[in-house]
């Protein structure tokens, strides 16, 4: 019953098994091996067209070196208030960014709101210094809430960013989740919608350490091979991080895992709406669930063994707790299984 | 024949097998799982105290925040001209110290000069504002240059850097395979000589990518947290590297790979000396050996399929190649075999 | 009828003979003369207590540098929504404290509310890596607004930002006309409330380039030298800033010029009051006054060559304007003259 | 007997007036007042040139926001290693520039020799992510060492950097001062031999605090306005530099100060030479002269109240000095006078 993050599962067997089978033999070092050329390449299909692809070791510094690529002195990135680039990454956006700032947009549900997001960077009028000038606007997907932006949603801030001549990011460290979550390829729910660099991630959904930066505008990576060296994020043995691509991508596999997550969310979510003693916060349609529980079924969960995270209320909704309730958040991965899920809900009956 | 570099290896089956030992189950995510814990632990038997322990992905990421542990405005660290943190990390030191500077210092043998140091440092008076106020001194075991030093050379620096109030950081990329040359303990090495911080790496020596920084003095660790984070270093599966340093340490199995690679370089050594065809350009007792060929020699090498890097000739031995001669690198593993060595050594029968 | 900045003025007549006296004679440099020694003790009778004074050249470096003097890696300083550090400094903050960030604390009339900001700071659990953790508090007196803070609403601040051990900044870029609006001492309304380092502000009040850091405990300063060489503050011929210190401080002639500004804008609020075709938008009570207009009247304005500036409608209040209305800003300064104000009144006549 | 430093002295009385005369009345701020306009427009003639001119508050800031307007991730600037910038600015050009580094070439006379740059750019391979790129090369203009580049040897200089497409910067703190001694324009010794981005420093040479950066070619300052506004640039009252450089241009008054500087330093070498107890280390020809005296008379003097420094030894000629002889630095300024340097030379008659 380990639902507190999707980071707390291991990696998937064929994942260990690739790293394996790579251990032995040599290959050239720092990104020039066959195999990293060809996992680049591998990119290349997956968005159906020619990508820049650089691989990170960790989400955050997936997210802060995207923004790195287009940074500008004086630059501010708009992003939802609650981002995880502004809340959760200890400022190393604006570290490795060279001090760019974050500007918050509000919105409904974790997610910005287009014609927010536009009265925000009305804020900056071209050319005013003391203000600073716009320089990206940056969404998550699936979002910190566990909702997801529509394919419509993005086009509207895809259209907004483009407008303003400003690149458009998706931290996509539960970019597979989403994208089963929609149904869609990831060709829709990035390039096709406006979106010009990705943050891929691969560790929270089964992988040990295997993150990607996606340029769907290749022009836009001339300066990162020295961000990235520069900021400590070019491993030498590189071939760690695409070997683990390599089997995270074949067959498919990612989207299983990701299918097998928001499939576990799902039938949590069906019992937890089902119980009295327990209510959906929110609507959410990926791995992430923040429910309201009894304090004393929350209280039995833990005595059980069920290992998840109380969660603040949210400001924009204050009086979302009964007496005697709490709010939590539940969050699956790729290695849930119906059996954990069960003797979960069995707390509920 | 890869003899280009140690870490074009992949990583030890052991290392291999310990992180698909690993990957089922749960465990708390950013470095609080019970194995972070007690890999953490581990170190301090390792160097005979009780150290702090921060694990990163990258050598140049273990340099680098060692030094932003003890940055100050206006600091300049003193380090070999020719030290790794200033000719080959496309300034990450400088970049994640917050602006600090590197003050080459010169040395024999890509060893810094206790006398020039000494020297260094007395061209920033104290409280001299414009010139900067020195921070710490960095020193690399093994050096780039495939030396040692001797555990007094390292105490004479230390002396040096303590009596300037200075912290004294290892660059310890190669730290098994000084070890081993030296017949030392990691104590003997670090803090028993006056090493205040440790860059312990484990990549090049057979992982797959783990690296930590030892503070041999804990007190010096208390911004470390939060500069690991900001620098976008603290892995979410932090498993994944202590996994790694569980199998490298236990049974020794760390040193006899540094042993491994430093007989082969021995065996190397040996055959280049007594070959009419080739010559040792100097002594070096690690794993690296730099060596003058007969340029025909070297082309018959590569076309067998050996693989090692040409080298600049160093500036303190202009006259270095007669004609027809060319300065190689080659550098054996823990994975090199006798069969590889001889190999190559057939090129210069 | 400039009334568009207290910057527009030019520098107050005893201001440029002091410049002037001072610039025959030879003197030591970069902050070392008889004449910076001197003016530095001045500021601790000023001050009624021992004081640290670095003078530097611009508001935002006063701002900046005097967070910089307390910033930690992942630090974040909380201030007003509307702040001049926040909203006007192009980042300068965030660049020179090497990235620390700023948390908008809401409020009304410009003013950072006392528990808006307990709960703020709130957000920041001790030793919560992800978020970064609290490094300061600073506030703006008199805010951006044109209001100030009463004594009290100092001393509240200061009880919270104490009881979280943070430090508190005031840029007080406007502090005589603060201080003379509220009729108290600079120790009154500084380190008695809880100010802990101030960014005494006169080039705004009647020189030409006067800002000084004034560190009310001075045991923060021990970093400042080299932060402000480093921030390229540190001015060769310091004594151009000291001589105009000199005549500002001298015979309280900066008080007297804060009470004509101040003095001004009363008569200005008086008339827009009491005419038809104007009325103040919110009280002020230094030298800022904010009103909304009746188009024709501003248009008039301008024609009859009155410089101000239209000023964006507060998102707290968004019914402000009625038809055909706008809302301006004007300043008053120094040398603002009563038959300047009349003559804008005239218009609203 | 002022020879501490030109920059000991205040400031030249027609500055003075200037600045009292432009007190009077309102300008626009932040650098968009007539006057700041004007001035800009003056360096169009000044130079024979279309120029982008920036005003700022030292010239520490000068040089390290020339290198911000050309730098770029992992960026390395090449100057001489005695170079003001690398030895005497406690790090702000790297701080400034967002960490890029300054790489020491050497050169007898303190100026770079156009060989040895060539050499050091050498180093760094097109491509190579390690060593990180060129950015650009920057020389002073006169010397740390009281010389100046020939016109030629500005242009090997250029021609270096320009067939490496690196942009040259000039340091011209001594701007004035090293024109008058070559006799040329400003025009000849800058865009005509290849050079940049100019620091045009006048403080030194008779005004309080104006400093100028001029780009040469205009279309490297587009990031300009933001670089120097985040830095803390941008004064408001920016007429109080505008009309410092309008005094000190008007009717050629900075090359007469200059000339008279640098002919006191020719009535002082003459002496120096002269006499029994004293010789010039090497030649100089602007404000700089670096002595040899006997120890008896360098006491003598400043019993008699001269002022100047101890110099050290440079590393090149380390047996400059004989028995009980020291070196020293002295400067004159715009204000020195003839029985200034006569009263100094009576101590070595």
């Amino acid at each position: 019953m380990f639902f507190a993050s999707d980071n707390w599962a291991g990696a998937h067997p064929r994942i260990a098994e690739s790293l394996a089978r790579e251990a032995a033999g040599y290959a050239a070092a720092y990104g020039t091996s066959d195999l990293d050329r060809r996992m680049e390449e591998r990119f290349n299909d997956l968005f159906q067209r020619e990508v820049a692809v650089f691989f990170v070791g960790t989400g955050t510094a997936a997210n802060s070196l995207s923004l790195a690529a287009v940074a500008k002195p004086g630059g501010v990135t708009f992003c939802h208030s609650e981002a995880h680039v502004t809340a959760d990454e200890c400022g190393a956006p604006e570290f490795l960014t060279g001090a760019c700032r974050l500007f918050p947009v509000p919105g409904p549900n974790g997610k910005m709101d287009a014609q927010a997001l536009s009265a925000a960077i009305g804020r900056f009028p071209p050319g005013a210094v003391h203000q600073g000038r716009p320089m990206a606007v940056t969404l998550t997907q699936a979002t910190e809430m566990g909702t997801v932006y529509s394919l419509d949603e993005i086009e509207a801030i895809g259209a907004v960013a483009r407008s303003h001549g400003l690149p458009l990011h998706m931290d996509g460290a539960r970019f597979a989740n989403a994208l089963v979550a929609l149904g869609a390829t990831p060709a829709d729910m990035t390039w096709k919608r406006g979106v010009d660099i990705l943050s891929f991630g691969a560790t929270k959904n089964g992988c040990w350490c295997a993150e990607a930066i996606i340029f769907l505008k290749p022009e836009l990576a001339t300066e990162m091979p020295f961000i990235r060296k520069r900021s400590a994020q070019l491993f030498s043995k590189t071939r760690f991080i695409s070997a683990q691509f390599e089997a995270y991508l074949d067959g498919g596999l990612w989207l299983d895992l990701a299918r097998n997550a928001n499939g576990m969310a799902d039938r949590l979510r069906a019992g937890i709406a089902a119980s009295s003693k327990s209510r959906l916060a929110w609507n959410t349609t990926t791995n992430e669930i923040f429910a309201v529980l009894a304090k004393d079924a929350a209280t039995l969960a833990e005595d059980r063994g069920a290992k998840f995270y109380d969660w603040p209320v949210p400001a924009e909704t204050p009086d979302l707790l009964g007496e005697n309730e709490v709010l939590i958040r539940l969050v699956t991965s790729f290695s849930t299984t119906a059996d954990e899920v069960d003797r979960f809900l069995e707390v509920l009956a």
